[in-house]
């Protein structure tokens, strides 16, 4: 497939970054559309795009590929007004941390318009374009969520793409266990770090943190208003990933509650035994997904 | 204060590298006690230590400065069967991760001998002597935590031996506050990284994991007697931090479920503006313990 303009919606981290990455693939066009003027010129600064626009919609039908890089909600309500304005055969894809609702959203689009969600599995906790970099994605995994009627082709771009961003790998799943894995291994994760920073003594504890509560907490400075959406929208998988948590946790403190050592070190064996198989694997390359 | 000998009893992780970066201090001499030949021929090797011996308490009696750096139930026995070798007006300390029954075992020792519970906030998620090295101490806190009879003379000494191994802030506080606060900072970590590891898609999440999800597993492969014991020991302040966490953690669970967005946003803003000021403070340097 022959790819003569790839259009980036949304200059934040994630989209920043992938317009700067995606530069010169393929020696086709990318075009940046932003929203705010300061966007704008620190992009134009930065040079992430080929050219810069106000009015991204004007762009698609000439666009071969149009990557949407705006929060959950403004990747909906883009998908829903501009329907009838993508190019006939064009692949569109998001980077969202949701796939499911964003599925179905994509099905008003027209026939002969390939949709396939993807998630690198890149970020910081800084957003915005003045922290994007070509290099974010180095040795990440993107994930790929391609639909019934996805072209061979188009998948076959999105691998070429992905491995001229220097993605790690990638995998190709459904939007479904996609939401469920991600719930997981990413909202969890998120969950978490927020809770213990809600803790009592989070203020009166420096000079008590290790590595392991600067990790844990690393994140907690998220951005609330896409993280409250790419939450909400994924309710169900991550509500019961964060039961399943709060039990698993309640059996610990149960054990530790009643000095049962026996138990308590019978609980830890497995856990970190299965910490030290995954460390293993990984260390000796075993990996089940294609590295291009 | 005139340290002629410092006796370092287990040669694992933290006290390898103790060992090691204690050399030369005050030209004094390092000797350090192992109990496996293996640990003895790999210390060796690695001149962790100025002098080695498989009888650390018959060096009781000339050591200046004893560092007890066993698990806690090695340390408790320990000074159990040696509370009359110690040389009196020494400074007998230790390095584990609970401090209140250290020193309430540490009372079974004579009048003149100053024992002082000390916690090093370093680690890695590997163990023993492979592992030290002199340089794990940059930059970690070293907590202490002198009682009623400390002399200000060991205190001193103790703050010019972190200074000496170059930790990054020494933080004096009381056995009981140290276990209260280690219980969140700590403690809580390595049960939140167990019941992560504990999850039904552990194994088949390969592919979906960002860096939140490795940072906050890292530690799941503990070492299992030794935390089996650290947990237990200080089991009412843990029972307690992970209680509270999965409270914390069920009222995200119950604005996620019922779809309150406003109300999640409430929530994150005030978790992710808690974070952000800590990152502020730290990133100013505002810094509430002595630099030495």
């Amino acid at each position: 497939m022959e790819v003569k303009r790839i259009l980036v919606v949304g200059l934040g981290l994630i989209g920043g970054s992938l317009a700067m990455a995606l530069q010169g693939f393929d020696g086709c066009e990318v075009v940046g559309g932003v929203r705010s003027q300061r966007t704008y010129e620190k992009a134009k600064d930065r040079r992430a795009a080929d050219r810069l626009t106000f009015h991204p919609e004007e762009e698609l039908p000439q666009s071969d590929v149009v990557i949407l890089c705006q929060d959950p909600a403004g990747i909906i309500s883009f998908l829903r007004d501009n329907r009838d304005r993508f190019k006939p055969g064009s692949l569109v894809m998001d980077v969202c941390g949701v796939k499911t609702a964003i599925a179905e959203a994509a099905r008003c689009l027209p026939e002969g318009v390939d949709f396939i969600g993807c998630h690198p599995m890149a970020g910081k906790e800084v957003s915005g374009i003045d922290n994007a970099e070509a290099t974010l994605f180095r040795n990440t995994h993107f994930i790929i969520t391609p639909g019934e009627n996805s072209t061979e082709e188009h998948i076959a771009l999105l691998y070429r793409m992905a491995a001229y961003c220097r993605f790690g790998d990638v995998t190709r799943t459904t939007p479904e266990r996609h939401d469920e894995l991600i719930a997981y291994t990413s909202q969890l994760m998120h969950v978490i770090a927020v809770s213990v920073c809600d803790g009592a003594d989070f203020f009166s504890c420096q000079g008590f943190e290790g590595g392991s509560f600067r990790d844990c907490t690393r994140v907690a400075s998220l951005d609330v208003p896409m993280w409250t959406q790419l939450f909400t929208l994924n309710a169900p998988a991550l509500t019961k990933m964060v039961t399943e948590l709060e039990n698993r946790m309640r059996e610990y403190r149960l054990a530790i509650e009643a000095g049962d050592r026996e138990k308590l070190a019978a609980m830890l064996e497995i856990a970190a035994g299965r910490k030290k198989q995954v460390n293993l694997e990984r260390a000796r390359g075993d990996d089940v997904h294609p590295k291009f």
